[in-house]
């Protein structure tokens, strides 16, 4: 990913925020991650976060979705002989899509180009508005895509550690490098 | 507490929400706390609580805090052989004032009655303004109190364990009934 790519994405996730009365602090404004998986395709499959807290105990996060844009398929495997992380989201603006494992659901509303078809196995679709979660357990596969107005989620979770997210797609690195 | 206070605590405690532009469910209007501590003076010394989650690992809400409202002193005790509740609290509208252990703070902006004054003992002062958190370790002695306007602050912790919190004043029951 360029450095110029990122700046855009953080200003344009700031305006997000903004739009949704989610107030920060001008360090958190500079430390907005940027996520395109390695894949060099943030529209697409990305994914924008401000972590409020993250200790040995618990986390939380805002994640910023743009229209469409997707977070591919993964899960939290145990970790230092604790449960993988365990996660709540909590649709406030926008709309998303979370599919995780189970009834593979008949239509559903993500649109995903044909080259990430593959490494997208589960389909048990939850629609969440502003104000409806959903809590995701340990160890089990999930991706989301946003609507087409883009979306905004709290995260609640257990202890974060992405450095052992399992993805289904192996062309991910989950914590890339920034061209400069 | 009367039914009836608690049906206009709720009502009040939605409208500030709905004003910082937090959405909640149906049901969760219906179920929002109202926490008088049993000391029956609900404005001065009290909390409204919105749960979001509060499993095993971890626990998330939303506080609202009424004009000058207090949140009495209390700490999290260790649990069942696991530490006491770690918590951060995160201003999202409104203004608090946050007392924990420490070097006093020389003109603190809280506004205390009298009666209340013996059983607030720790006043090393943080100011949070939207956007500023703070986390308090757990087993550490806290109270809070809102400013002016009123407050609303997100918590995220580690699991919830209410009944297991210890105040420093005694005629305080986390849990009081209340009368319909």
């Amino acid at each position: 990913m360029k450095l110029n790519d990122v700046i855009e994405a953080r200003k344009k996730s700031i305006e997000y925020l903004h739009n949704a009365n989610i107030v920060l602090t001008e360090k958190e404004k500079d430390n907005l991650e940027i996520a395109d998986f390695g894949l060099n395709d943030l529209d697409t499959m990305g994914l924008q976060l401000l972590v409020y807290e993250n200790n040995d105990r618990y986390c939380a996060k805002e994640l910023i979705l743009f229209p469409r844009q997707t977070c591919p398929e993964h899960r939290h495997p145990p970790v230092n002989g604790r449960d993988g992380k365990q996660e709540t989201f909590r649709c406030r603006w926008g709309e998303v899509y979370l599919y995780v494992e189970g009834e593979p659901t008949q239509r559903p509303q993500a649109k995903i180009p044909q080259k990430y078809e593959p490494y997208l196995t589960v389909w048990n679709e939850q629609v969440l508005r502003p104000g409806e979660q959903y809590t995701i357990p340990p160890n089990t596969l999930h991706w989301f895509q946003a609507g087409d107005q883009g979306a905004i989620v709290s995260e609640f979770s257990s202890t974060s550690t992405d450095e052992h997210d399992i993805f289904t797609d192996p062309h991910i690195k989950r914590i890339p490098e920034i061209e400069e």
